[in-house]
């Protein structure tokens, strides 16, 4: 098993203590499974959107808002989808002091939403392919113990996406163009991810088949952190959404759909960190390098003076900056708090590095210094940023490949989950048959992930469980 | 009474013909009273947001995301403003199969959603000033008419602002505040304005006064845009939000809250406008610059490449701008299309053009045509944008000045209100006391807007309607 640093072995304490002391969401909020994002959390959530929604438009997305209430009847229309939410759905039935005639569902995914507007829209193959996006808030009535970020009431970041296309090929195309737009979102996190085929038993209701992107935390268990779905026409049959196709003859569209939650802003903050508190990569640090004046007696005017030019110099250059000049506290507790908050570099200033005309920068992920001529600030400050987010990513990537293992009989899976030793993801042989699935499930307490995207071919191997021809490697793991 | 131009003879027609045509909302969605951001109209919300962010951000305000539920005892902890929205309220009263032990409310708005997290956050006087503010969907279950983006059942562009003071004067130092922020904010938007005290029997409920921003629709209507509220501490008592004050006391916070919504989004589209469509004002236009290439026989390739690199000129400057190089339609058909969705100015670049090493740009506003040497697009766009900002500010100021009027008696309100021919707000010296007020409303058929703010001084008139001494004016005007 991986070497564990402390701040693992007590992981879920520290994301409980990193979510309020780093103001990130404040969950005393008097409606069970609802938090409030504090300014802080705020911003970093609106880096990780500015990204997400940067790699959408560059591909043809274009951002919309729907309305939050769906009638019974539009949310029923899907046999399949209406079942798979009916537990989870709140219900608006009154309003003022009337009861509603049809009652009104607030949305826990948006399909049946924005199907009649298709209906609407989409009336030749002119008009397709249709791309859309949205970042909204989608309820879920969760009875299981609500976890902040992760299990939660009220998803307050969902961006959900839906398109509609020609032909199932089509579609196919548009799977793997969000298959590289997520991937590059994770990579540009530094989130690393395995992506798996959901088993048949697991996919989005209404789905041909569901892919999903998962990561390991801390704690060894898995989080699924992006799903994407090939729809086919079940929704577009269920809608009558058409099209007139070149032929002349009416089709139905083949659509997709595709979403991530705030449970990437979970894994930013979960998959990197230490006892200092959190480390975030600067591509989404919603403060990339903080400005600590270190005021020796007689100084004080000129490292402060110092610190606000040299701002000024670092935001000019488009770097997101701040100067600590809070007279209060020492460089000693400024440290502390900006270290919690994750700052991935700190640049200290003081009355020796005037006299030298250095500054002197800290890197947040290892806490080595490093000191640079004051007049090549932009570039020492450009190249640790880079050198941070790389190495972030690297040793995200190596915590992840450590994680997964491919085992060679269910015997060997038996005994690391007996010794209590199961991190991350294990991945069986396995001949692709639902019961045998089921039974490893069973038998090893974990979840299925699913099968290896892109597939991976598997000769000569035999299904763990039956011994029957092995199809693919089933991945499990314990979930969250 | 003004001159009427043509498309505001008709203007509810030709506002609803906007919102479907440009593409802003479509309001075809099933469940009344809501309706579908299109990508157009997404995009000048997103400008008209990132304007009052900016204007926020700068002012020491920071931004929170607060949960859309609040629970019923939540809710009813201020008396006067449970009382006020308990008509309006949608309630949550199912979720999955069971009944919830407590209804909840999608907010109306948030007061009484956040007032629970102030008493949690502020202990002391070091924690005050506070000052948030979020943007988020609000619901109303309105029993009227339901209208496109004035009076809509999910309020989905709802930005409000909470903040929490030691003293009164601090509190009214922050309305102040507020009052230069809106005023900005519309100035900035070409959107007009007068700013009144609403009167005592039209405030929000639980503020000791209200300040609103009206605007004069073409119609001669009048749309309230936005609202700061002093709230005092009625909502600091209700729910128990003290700090220790600098001399250890226990006392209670001085709140202000204050919103804009969507009905922004319809200023800007109503207030300029022409037969032709909408004529956005630059500084919020999604698009800046539309460039149009005519393609004469032998030029197309020419003018097409032409519009391109001139395209990337002007981005790498800032500009908005779209090269408009669809093949099926004609130069006319697209200038069609572009004056519709109100672009500012749209440059062509013809075969002469070319010869000449010259771009013509058209301002929407006007219609008129110019020509600057190619060399100069950048800057010849830039002088023409803000030409057109300000005249745009310029024309719809002149417009409301002449639509605010202060007339000498009631019977000359009269034999207006009887000819048919109120326009705009009409403002007569009044006594200040509500009975004479609520008479007018009911005499002239029109609803008092309030007094003018700043409070302006008023010697020797009388009450129009008693007879007594004029404390100040009261506005009238029929309102949407």
């Amino acid at each position: 098993m991986p070497e564990r640093r402390s701040w693992q072995n007590k992981f879920n304490e520290w994301f409980h203590d990193m979510l309020s002391k780093a103001e990130i969401v404040d969950y005393r909020y008097p409606v069970k499974g609802g938090g409030v994002w504090l300014p802080y959390g705020f911003k970093l959530r609106e880096k990780i959107l500015s990204l997400i929604r940067k790699l959408l438009n560059e591909t043809g997305h274009q951002e919309v808002l729907f309305p939050l209430l769906i009638t019974e009847g539009m949310l029923a229309q899907e046999a399949e989808h209406v079942e798979s939410f009916s537990q989870q759905v709140f219900w608006v039935t009154q309003a003022g002091r009337e009861s509603l005639a049809e009652k009104l569902a607030l949305r826990p995914t948006s399909e049946t939403a924005i199907a009649p507007m298709f209906k609407l829209w989409i009336r030749s193959h002119v008009d397709l392919p249709k791309r859309i996006y949205q970042v909204v808030s989608t309820f879920r009535y969760e009875t299981k113990a609500t976890r902040p970020l992760i299990r939660v009431r009220e998803i307050t970041t969902f961006k959900e996406a839906h398109t509609c296309h020609e032909t199932f090929q089509e579609a196919e195309e548009q799977v793997k163009t969000a298959v590289k737009v997520y991937s590059s979102f994770f990579d540009e996190l530094a989130v690393p991810y395995v992506i798996s085929k959901r088993p048949e038993w697991d996919k989005f209701a209404g789905a041909l088949y569901s892919l999903a992107y998962d990561t390991v935390f801390p704690d060894g268990r898995t989080l699924q952190i992006g799903t994407v779905h090939n729809l086919g026409q079940n929704f577009s049959k269920a809608f009558e959404i058409t099209f007139e196709a070149k032929d002349g003859g009416r089709e139905f569209v083949w659509q997709t759909c595709y979403g991530i939650s705030e449970r990437v802003v979970a894994a930013v903050m979960a998959l990197h960190g230490d006892d200092h508190g959190l480390i975030l990569p600067p591509s989404v640090a919603p403060i990339q390098a903080v400005i600590v004046p270190i005021p020796y007696k007689g100084y004080e005017e000129a490292v402060n003076r110092k610190a606000e030019s040299l701002t000024e110099t670092l935001r000019r250059e488009g770097f997101t900056v701040h100067a600590d000049l809070r007279e209060k506290y020492t460089p000693g507790a400024k440290f502390y708090d900006w270290e919690l908050r994750g700052v991935p570099v700190r640049i200290e200033i003081g009355p020796k590095d005037l006299e030298k005309g250095v500054i002197t920068l800290v890197r947040r992920d290892t806490l080595e210094r490093t000191v640079a001529p004051e007049g090549e600030a932009v570039k020492a400050l450009e190249s640790l940023l880079s050198r941070v987010q790389a190495d972030m990513k690297n040793r995200a990537e190596a915590w992840l490949k450590q994680n997964v293992k491919r085992l060679k009989s269910l015997s060997e899976a038996e005994a690391l989950v007996k010794a209590g030793n199961i991190s991350g993801i294990i991945e069986l042989s396995w001949c692709g048959r639902e019961e045998c699935g089921l039974k490893l499930e069973d038998t090893l307490e974990l979840k299925a992930l699913g099968t290896p995207y892109p597939e991976e071919k598997v000769e000569g191997l035999k299904c763990v469980l039956c011994g029957g021809k092995a199809e693919s490697f089933l991945r499990l793991s314990r979930q969250y």
